[in-house]
């Protein structure tokens, strides 16, 4: 039997601005990664989504990122290990505790942004951000970009894993991420999306653009909730999924 | 036999920018109260005082301030009973999770500045905050200005409260802080400070500037350690208790 | 020949947040009130905010508020009679060399917020803020609340002038805003605004919700475009004063 | 007769967190770059520097750096080309209306901190902030960095140009500075930077830390002012380039 976890990420507004579609989104997915207050999210606002996750029984997960609310997180920035290591603790203890006030706990850790994308390629960077994070709760699930940095940082320091592929992204013959600017790189249409996961998820794999097979354990299917087509083409994939018998429930981890 | 906790702010530094005498302070109190991030400290500076903290055995404190670094929190703003209370969460587990990184754990919450002026004649503010921290940990200590709308929060709650008085203010006949601007209202010699407190102590009441007693539990004297007479009349202060036989140690907290 | 100026809010993104409906706007009104960094709008988001009000010959003006983007400067804080004039000239120069990059070049200043509501009853500070304005440029036109601090304020400091009143708002026998919780004190029929704007146009006075005639001079109408349903109601005045002969026109500013 | 400026950061305090000996510096230099509130200074702190320079009598340049107070703008940041013109923009501006209101006017321009490190190797990004100042102020005199992507920038676009080098630090025989880590890289004799300074402005070249000359016009000098003995160096070299005929005023700039 085949069994899959759906993340996203919510309670990515901030102040007076409302963004993405929380709601609508915690009737799919099964985990929801919730912003931490410095590059986006507020108080405030992780107080209301961790309140609609408690209360739709979704995983919760803690989703540091860069100290940059304009960029939302999203640029690069020049950080030692010791800075990245504190400022994961910081937000995952700012994420436990809005989650024990709103009754639930906080189960797995996703790094945010420009902050996921240079972990994924620098091991020690990730190291120290996991490794902050397991000083906090030894037994935090990490959320990790299935074949790169990140997987390897996480195993290593002998974390509950739960392993991520995206659903709208190609897979070069490295089993990373296609370039977002090469044709192909990114899919569009939501019966694309679920035929490849299901492939995916029959054949244990990771299964390139080039259709080669990469043995893979997926724990976990990246959704995206921003825009109404966003939210359409995920309950699409979620209905897809159910339908060809796979159980959608929150990963385990497993170390 | 008497009996005291000496308290400070502490980890009030941020980024490029110093402040305040860490190190010198942890000899002299027995418990710090550690800025979140949001008026002052950042996770560096946080994981630098909580990790000082641990290694010197000083209580650690939870130090929640209104988000407004460049007023450091003292300037008051409006805020509603909702959001002072995630606001107080979010900056609780921030502080938790660093203190547990460090080897240690957060025992006490005072609030800082103008959230903690306001909290002092409001009691549904106050109330709000403390709520809040207690649905993160409901063991937690609530440092409270003795006699205000903080400590009436603080009972009606059933929180473990500590009382704390000021080293260098004088009291009205109300309990109440005596205006800063008024002749007589902050003490500046050290001996003159430790007598009354002292007196105090042995009293088992705040004494007003006119001599009269207020029965009051005294559980913690606040120090200050900006500038390096602050710190001087700190370590007298300490010295005189310790010669008059007042055992210092961190509060337990009584509900 | 009546005449009168319309002015909104824009430029009230930040970073990855999109707010209001700016071009819908700039076909609508004469004068825009910019926000300028530090409750809303970022470099980028001022950068495409003066481009199109260049670009549609609509006036520019800067908007500065409180250094609250959590609260979008909506939040009243303490603030010292130096400070709001600091903040004031500090948004103000941001303002105009956005502006004068853009082709353009800032003619009006309108307060925002929580300062424009405290600058509204307390003179002393709405004349350090107009007093910085006019430091840095002796001519900038003062948009401000008619019948309130704010033009006394101005008055004194002998600045041109633009008086304003709401389109949506009743106004008591003091010439004041009547209070947003008393029934009819927001009005949301465009029809029934455009009549009432017209008989205080024609009036040559604001008109209370009682039917008084408080003799004012109307220099520009505060509309709002945070919606679709304002954006139409706005553009229904506009077409309505338009059919009634009304000259809709950027605002002179009379000392 | 040979004629050098002398400049220093200045107005790098924030909030309650002073920073620098602005008034110390102010006897030495000619020309101060003055924080424009994003990495360091606010509002008010930049009226204090504003009006102490004018007081003074030393030119008053603005010193735009990164959005990131916790990192001083010295952490490399991920950022467009348009993004760094409009962050120029805006923060030239804010200086500009401080300075007029404390009656000076801004003559200068100097990037900060790693905006300027970067600017130093990436001609486009430097481009991108100097056309953005131009923009503003087609007769702002940009001070770069000699020999550097800033100094082919500026001149490309016709700006007027101060070149500098810096009082403490070793060149290599490219011209640019020698790595921090380097033996040899950094001085720290007063006497010695002053012979070298001298050294190189009657030899109208770099000197390199080999002993070549690199013909270079050196219209600044960089000092620091962090520390009492940054500005005993400080003062002791502006006393050797003046016993030695030197005259200090400011740069006029040339295209």
């Amino acid at each position: 039997m085949m069994r899959v976890d759906l993340n996203a990420d919510m309670g990515e507004s901030f102040g007076p601005w409302p963004m993405g579609a929380d709601s609508a989104l915690l009737d799919i997915i099964t985990s929801a990664n919730i912003a931490c207050g410095l590059h986006a999210g507020d108080p405030d606002v992780m107080a209301g989504a961790m309140a609609l996750a408690v209360k739709n029984g979704v995983g919760i997960g803690a989703h540091p990122g860069f100290s940059d609310l304009q960029g939302f997180g999203r640029r690069r920035m020049e950080i030692s290990q010791d800075a990245a290591r504190n400022l994961t603790i910081y937000q995952f203890g700012a994420a436990q505790a809005m989650a024990r006030a709103a009754g639930g706990h906080v189960r797995h850790l996703k790094l945010h942004g420009a902050l996921a994308n240079m972990a994924a390629e620098d091991e020690a960077l990730a190291r120290a951000c996991y490794q902050g994070a397991l000083m906090v709760d030894p037994d935090i699930i990490i959320v990790v970009l299935v074949g790169t940095a990140q997987e390897r940082a996480a195993r290593e320091l002998d974390a509950r894993i739960a392993r991520e592929i995206f659903a709208d992204r190609a897979y070069t013959e490295d089993g990373l991420l296609m370039d977002r600017r090469l044709p192909g790189a990114l899919l569009h249409d939501a019966d694309e999306m679920a035929a490849r996961i299901l492939a995916m998820l029959q054949a244990e794999a990771i299964i390139t653009a080039q259709g080669i097979h990469l043995p893979a354990r997926i724990d976990t299917i990246c959704l995206h909730g921003d825009g109404p087509s966003a939210v359409i083409a995920a309950r699409k994939l979620r209905d897809s999924l159910q339908e060809a018998g796979v159980t959608l429930a929150q990963f385990e981890g497993a170390r």
